[in-house]
């Protein structure tokens, strides 16, 4: 999969990630990524459940992945954070050979 | 599945759940199931993150699946809110005939 089809998943209110992955697959993407770190996790998960009820109907969560991150904190500690990557995948359309 | 296996994460800290699921595979679980709903979704990848690296280090994310449930909120208004259940599964002990 392309980084393009990446998105991360900040402070921002739900519904401009939501935009933002509905935007990648209308552009034709098959799979987009929903990355999220620490408490930004359960907004994650609400993208990826509005986008796949509300807007892409034939979009299925194909992976989710968890895992550790180990970034610097302050004064050069090293602080472990949580860390999500969900897939979202629609059937790409088949071509009729007649 | 037995519901025995079940842990749901609410509001308390973080290591009062991950000792709930050591607890549980102490015991002799095999499988534990990690529940959680809205912002405790953070919280829960925390949980089974932490039992994974830290205590339980043959255990893995074995299942991760996400959801929408509708719950009553006041005045009796529909509410959705998003869900995981996260599968944390360790092989049963080998066990070998001689």
């Amino acid at each position: 999969m392309e980084d393009d089809n990446t998105i991360f998943i900040g402070k921002k209110p739900v519904m401009n990630y939501v935009l933002a992955v509905v935007t990648q697959f209308n552009n034709g993407s098959n799979d987009v990524l929903i990355k999220a770190r620490g408490k930004a996790i359960s907004r994650a998960v609400d993208v990826a459940e509005i986008v796949r009820r509300r807007y892409i109907r034939d979009a299925t969560i194909k992976d989710v992945r968890l895992n550790t991150e180990t970034l610097k904190g302050e004064g050069g500690r090293d602080v472990n954070v949580s860390s999500i990557e969900i897939q979202i995948s629609r059937q790409a359309p088949q071509v009729e050979i007649t």
